[in-house]
């Protein structure tokens, strides 16, 4: 199919790249109108076309994995991408898209509907994993990759990959999806869906008609931000890290329910550097899209949907203390793939750090990932 | 010490009586004035006056453990404690005091200031642990009792009942802690500090100033208690139980971000039964008391500090899927009295039900506490 392109090229001082498609985009549950779609990109396609590595994040990071020339500063994967690196862009091509929906360069909920100049807000239509996966597809075609070497997610991110190699079984040779899992739980769907209350019933959320330029519901994503934050780390590791200690910032003696332990004076943190950076209506929509997400819609077992696969290997690996997405859940991703695909490697890691231990525990993660590629 | 008591009797179909201090009462961090103590009987204290067991409670439970003659209604822990029951009350005198601070009958944040004729609220001193054991001691000297058989708790209930044996080790000879700890992880410290910003970040809260006969910080409890119930269950149970089943009440089909999953359908009911039935302040207080309880804070560790128990038995119970109170801590416990009490039993229960099993789960725990009793 032919996929005419509008805008592609560098911005000043960013290795962001936006291509904005003529053509409208099919989501599962409605239609936007060209959308664009942001992505980055590290090292060089071969000439056969064949080294390309296709990324996707979780629910809040940008595209922008790592540093490269255009863009100096650190990426929220600087550890594992780049030269000589586990996923090592001498030898790989690294393509990260931000995902539709989000508010990184993206169309998503807080961008402008072109077909009637008004921020789309809630009128973007439901989202789900699987439109993420699509939507990067034109990026392939952009870029003029056919076929992947791997495609790789963690988190949300391992959800798109599966979801990508599903619906395009013939463009990705390999798969990767770490601390993930084929569907969401009713207890991370509980989490998720209470993080969402949080924001909607702010006051200041307005029933999505904050304005954009302002705060937005300040307190509903902090108070969102700061469950997930707990969700995404362990006991095991605030037990070690943070035992009682109290607090030696954020006191104010006059408020007799603010902060006063170390690990509230550590979410307080996380909160604001978290504040301001996330459109609130992308973050419902994006979380939404988790829960609905489910590998077996169609196939009824993971198995059975799981057949027309063309995968050569897959790597899952999890991690003991994640709670968010429970290794029992990559365990059942891995043995279901196990009945199509030919390599299928697990990788059971006892990080300390939950969810986020592919994010910090490095010496962990590096040689599991370097060994895949 | 002579302890003088102005109020005591039986109110209408109920069995709650109250007990109200004639003098003031010293907390760890303030002093109030002649506070009232709740608290309901079952059985009959024998003449040798050695068969009483002193029961606390949760965070928000009441006093009304179990149905009796002057109160029919069901109790909340009704398969436990009755006649023939784990906890016999053919042979056992049970007390069971609604903790100071609560607003079920005791004297709390939502009662009012004898000194001054207006309500508390943000006016109450903060509250300890120690201060709900401490304040249950009156309860003991009233009803003639000078050492218990046993003192006993779940949950929050779980430290005020070690508390107790801390601060009058003379005064019971058994202690029963179950799915609790000698003080609060920083990871239960950060959900409980989040519930108690969800309700205080409301702004119906009026900074504790909301009208105790209207509504007060509705979303804020709401939110707060559906937090409260994702760290009581747990994600095994609930994948059992809901798994991604669709809910069949409170569909809403123009609010893209309502109830969708069972498992939110099954939060909504109980926040919303929750809603209403406690006060704001009294959870603030409670909550924030849990927080604060270290088990060790005079001896340095916890073995030093239980060096002054008395007691013959302790059972110390924990259930292997509680994310909230681990097993780790209830073992932590039990090897620390191991040093000072001659009898010392530790059952680790494999109940799927998470913190709440001791409410759920009878078929493994009433044979646990019947082999003690």
């Amino acid at each position: 199919m032919q996929r005419s392109i509008k805008i592609a090229g560098y911005l000043d001082l960013t290795a962001l790249q936006t291509l904005t498609l003529a053509h409208e985009f099919k989501m599962r549950r409605g239609l936007i109108a060209t959308p664009t779609l942001a992505f980055e990109t590290w090292g060089a396609l071969n000439s056969s076309k064949d080294n390309a590595v296709l990324l996707f994040t979780g629910l809040s990071p940008s595209a922008h994995v790592a540093s490269s020339i255009n863009d100096p500063s650190a990426g929220w994967w600087e550890d594992m991408v780049g030269p000589a690196k586990p996923i090592n862009t001498d030898i790989y091509f690294v393509v990260c898209v931000n995902s539709l929906g989000s508010c990184f360069g993206s169309t998503g909920p807080a961008s402008i509907n072109p077909d009637t100049g008004a921020i789309y807000r809630l009128t973007f239509p439901v989202l789900t994993i699987e439109d993420i996966a699509d939507s990067a597809s034109h990026v392939l075609n952009y870029l003029g990759i056919d076929t992947l070497n791997c495609v790789i997610g963690a988190s949300m991110g391992g959800m798109t990959a599966l979801a990508f190699a599903q619906q395009h079984p013939d463009r990705t040779r390999r798969l990767v999806s770490i601390s993930s899992a084929a569907r969401s739980q009713p207890f991370s769907i509980a989490l998720r869906s209470l993080q969402r209350e949080m924001i909607h019933t702010d006051p200041a959320w307005q029933g999505g008609n904050y304005d954009l330029k302002g705060n937005g519901p300040v307190n509903g994503m902090r108070l969102a931000r700061k469950l997930g934050m707990i969700s995404y780390r362990s006991a095991a590791e605030w037990a070690e890290r943070f035992g009682r200690e109290r607090a030696t910032d954020f006191i104010h003696a006059d408020d007799p329910f603010g902060i006063d332990f170390e690990v509230e004076s550590y979410l307080e943190s996380h909160a604001n550097r978290f504040i301001g950076r996330f459109d609130a209506n992308c973050y419902l929509y994006l979380s939404r899209a988790m829960d609905l997400y489910d590998a077996a819609d169609k196939g009824g077992s993971l198995e059975a949907s799981f057949k027309k696969l063309q995968l050569e290997a897959a790597l899952i690996v999890g991690v003991e203390t994640d709670f968010l997405f429970p290794i029992e859940q990559q365990e059942d991703l891995a043995v279901a793939l196990d009945a199509h695909i030919d390599q299928v490697h697990f990788k059971r890691l006892s990080c300390i750090q939950g969810h986020d231990s592919f994010l910090v525990d490095m010496d962990r993660f590096r040689p599991a990932l370097a060994d895949f590629f």
